[in-house]
């Protein structure tokens, strides 16, 4: 078996503290590393403060094998993040002469020219590699085990294409889901036992309600709706993971429970 | 004027993690919470891990004003919240009776018995004053500044309700918005100024598109898309808010850019 591989990631952003934006880096990421394998383990959102910035990013970047950053990498004031990141691993920024040159040709394209704002965007700090993208000049950058990206949703799904080529891949985490149309407190012994017996499989559970009329599955209660449970088990070892799966549906079925 | 009243999230939930579930609860506070001028600094997430849990309580709540915890109190193994948080309290965890009887009375009126499980539901640390709800029977709970609510968005944003009678308040953290239909980097210098002049007031600065077609505002990067830029100001003095909003808007119409 493959060592295992973590992550974290650091949301720079007012506007996700003030509630301005709904964030939804947090899912895209998330989902992505399942999928490689790489188990996110904690997620953090700061403001656009150099000393908050500076200190998430040192202790993330040593707690797991990678860290990923959004947001504050644009040409405005409120942007810090590239002086920032320089700074945590004590490195100057320096301009990128290339990214510059691509910059002032696409401003030029459009009848316009370059300015402090935009030559802000080829500045990097000294030893990072580029994260491109497809949709904007300004790309992010790759530090040693940190990933840093722009907070626009669209700009950083497409700049982890690219990140996605740096990274290790482990052992998939498979992942089977059950669901038991009772409420967790009907199933909640069943699980704690077999959570027991099979320690090394995670065994979550998830209430969640059946509207009685539309069969809608989402999470209401009223007189209307119907207590269930999604009960979802996630391990790198399949055998284990069907033998548990399949104990427990085993005994919903013996209780005469609905499931599926 | 009065003490700035700050705040931190602590999502405790693999679900986040995994990406199977998007998180709501973040938003849904943090609005709630400029609403009070209570400024949020810090939101965490974090798997069901009791240390975990104990190291990111004690630490959060005694940085900020006050901690909002969401997930992990219901009746499943994997629900380890109420013990972790009595843990880094340094208290136990006791059964409250009348809450043990309303679980009771309430599985009743369903034809149900009483089981282990919903009886976890009835213990909470020694000390803890009660968080209800209008939707189930088992309340959130208060530990001084910590309040710890359940991590299904319905329930928790009813539990907030009850939450909003303990805080305080500070003054209304006000906010302007201007949108300018140009790039971030046109007006960037000016942003820049405008934030040195103002030190005080917050300035923040985030792009977006406007499709040429339909007028759709997001972020999308294609020929048929133009640059815009929305200019958030926030600040307590609304004298100051409004003259650093007049200023910018005259600097954009002396520019013959639009803005609304």
């Amino acid at each position: 078996m493959k060592k295992q591989l973590t992550a974290s990631i650091l949301i720079i952003g007012n506007e996700i503290l003030s509630g301005r934006i709904q964030d939804k880096n947090v899912q895209f990421i998330a989902k992505r590393l399942a999928d490689l394998g790489i188990s996110l383990k904690e997620v953090r959102v700061i403001p656009d403060i150099e000393k908050d910035i500076i200190e998430a990013v040192n202790l993330l970047r040593q707690k797991y094998t990678y860290l990923f950053t959004t947001g504050g990498i644009g040409p405005t004031h409120d942007d810090i993040t590239v002086e920032s990141v320089a700074k945590a691993f004590g490195v100057d920024v320096k301009i990128h002469e290339e990214t510059l040159k691509k910059i002032e040709e696409f401003y030029k394209n459009r009848g316009q020219e370059l300015n402090k704002a935009r030559e802000k965007m080829a500045y990097f700090p000294v030893g990072a590699e580029f994260i491109n993208n497809d949709l904007t000049k300004a790309p992010g950058f790759k530090m040693e085990n940190v990933f840093v990206m722009a907070g626009i949703p669209e700009i950083m799904n497409n700049m982890f294409s690219y990140v996605e080529g740096f990274l290790e891949r482990s052992n998939k985490i498979e992942s089977l889901s059950l669901k038991v149309f009772q409420g967790e407190s009907m199933i909640a012994e069943d699980l704690s036992n077999l959570q027991n017996k099979y320690p090394e499989i995670d065994i979550g559970s998830y209430p969640f309600t059946v509207s009685l009329d539309t069969n809608l599955r989402e999470f209401r209660i009223n007189e209307n709706t119907k207590h269930a449970t999604d009960v979802v088990f996630k391990g790198s070892n399949k055998i284990n993971l069907d033998k548990a799966y399949n104990e427990l549906k085993n005994i919903i079925l013996s209780k005469k429970y609905e499931c599926e």
